[in-house]
């Protein structure tokens, strides 16, 4: 776990910072920088909710395979455009509606359709005046000009030499880089910021934090951590979970960016207890707030009876500030 | 890792096998043993099906369901019996077709349905002339007749001190209590040979075991590893996963037991591969066994598009034993 601030000073760390960690879904805003950067956002008139989704690892509810579909219709194009493959909702209600109705998953209820909305939008003002499916045919490719911007922009927050880090195929299809926590933990520090980041990725990085604080419901779903921790805490906190137990934040406030992986690979244990505990920790927040967010640092375990069987929580060093 | 043998010689050992863990549903054929031990499985001429069931961790798929009725059924009692709580279908297809009829899960979806349909009919037969469901009443608690007998048959098996052992709560409201890797590995080594067990566990161990090998789908089900590795390989294996990463076995042709924990507390990736791995090294089998069992060994890893992301595969150690 590392925190760090906008000039790369390691405020807290704890274990290896600088062994290389694929990120996943976790830098999915840093991944978002283009298409607020290139003008597509603008170009498109983006709303808040579809700059959100652009963000997002949603749960396919209705609104967010709706608010894909929108995006792809500004540009021009539908949801045949995206290349991440379909897979049923991860949000509960959704998957067993979606079943009742008879229907298949599309690609609009992928958790990473509203990334992909996103550099189809990108896509979509790149091509110009030429064909546009002609010109987004193979997007998710490390060589693609979408993917370039999208691999530059992470190389320009994380710092990171990209041309030499281990590449892998993500779930969605396009490259995902190894990147240590220590790059990641200070990519998130300049997008809270934005010193050390060009003055489009400034721009765009502050675009993109209002747009999740004004609509966070759209990043994550109904009831799941990052979504609640910013409809609480709104524009102090930008907090992002990635598959395989990695979480990334950015607060705008202290300057500081955060990056967490978890051993055991889970994003929903004991990564979301610990991000509570780092937030408690390190932002200043109301009686009230502190409660809200207290309730997600120490989780109560419920069995199929609906009784008590264990706590999900922080060390109490993580508290503390031991672990500094 | 432990691989022990009945007389409780260590075979193999990685890590602390010492240290207790919770095997949660990795001993649910020890917990099954006082269903055959007492008659009552005899009395109420429960099938390979059902005696397969009431060692099960199972998908909830209608077979499933069916059968946990079934054994219900042959006891005079029904599904309000059950004290295990409701969920959803593990199975993929069986929640979907669930929601789709617009119904809601009961007791007999829960994956240990099976384990508490034999919990009642071990309690109707101990009922004798009282009202059954008077006595059935409370079958989970540590304190109930039902439950001391399962809790003996873990401590007989195991030579586990479980008075001095901590106690939890497991998902279906039962105790489970913490053993170590050494003492599981030994019971399942007892299991699968006899030695050291009484001469009612000894039968009732030989039973489950030609049971769960006559009626491998019950044990787990459609496509899941357990069905298919004892589909595959008959009464030369026994094993069963549990929460959290644990993995029991017994392989009654070496006299060996096998306990495996894995940190990751993930049932269905590492947890799986080094079983397989395992029994790829402790079982004599056919090239065509081999050959099945080394596809569970090596896992493909594929995105929502089928493209091949990584791979699942043991350590090369594991495979020739240098882990002895």
């Amino acid at each position: 776990m590392a925190v760090l601030d906008a000039d790369g000073t390691v405020h807290t760390q704890w274990g290896d910072i600088d062994r290389p960690v694929f990120p996943r879904s976790a830098v999915k805003v840093l991944q978002a920088l283009p298409l607020v950067e290139s003008g597509a956002a603008e170009r498109w008139q983006l709303s808040d909710e579809e700059l959100a989704l652009a963000c997002a690892s949603h749960g396919g509810e209705p609104a967010h395979a709706r608010t894909a579909a929108a995006m792809l219709a500004k540009a021009g194009v539908d949801a045949t455009a995206l290349e991440c493959g379909a897979h049923w909702p991860y949000n509960d209600a959704a998957l067993k509606a979606l079943a009742a109705s008879g229907q298949q998953p599309s690609a609009l209820h992928n958790n990473c359709s509203g990334k992909h909305a996103g550099f189809v939008c990108l896509g979509c003002l790149m091509a110009g005046d030429s064909d546009r499916r002609a010109f987004l045919s193979g997007y998710v490719k490390p060589e693609h000009p979408v993917m370039r911007e999208v691999t530059a922009a992470l190389q320009a927050t994380t710092g990171y030499d990209l041309a030499q880090a281990a590449r892998g195929t993500d779930g969605c299809s396009i490259p995902t880089y190894a990147v240590p926590l220590r790059h990641l933990a200070h990519a998130f520090a300049r997008v809270g910021t934005g010193v050390g980041l060009s003055a489009g990725h400034q721009r765009a990085a502050r675009r993109l934090r209002a747009a999740v604080a004004a609509a966070p419901g759209m990043v994550a779903g109904s009831g799941r951590f990052d979504s609640r921790v910013m409809a609480l805490l709104g524009e102090r906190v930008f907090c992002k979970v990635g598959a395989e137990g990695v979480y990334c934040a950015a607060l705008p406030g202290s300057g500081l960016g955060v990056a967490v992986k978890m051993d055991d690979g889970n994003n929903a244990r004991a990564c979301e207890v610990v991000m509570a505990a780092l937030l408690l920790r390190l932002l200043p927040m109301s009686g009230d707030e502190q409660q809200q967010l207290s309730d997600l640092a120490d989780v109560k375990l419920s069995n199929w009876n609906g009784i008590e069987v264990g706590r999900l929580r922080a060390l109490p060093g993580l508290h503390r500030g031991a672990c500094a």
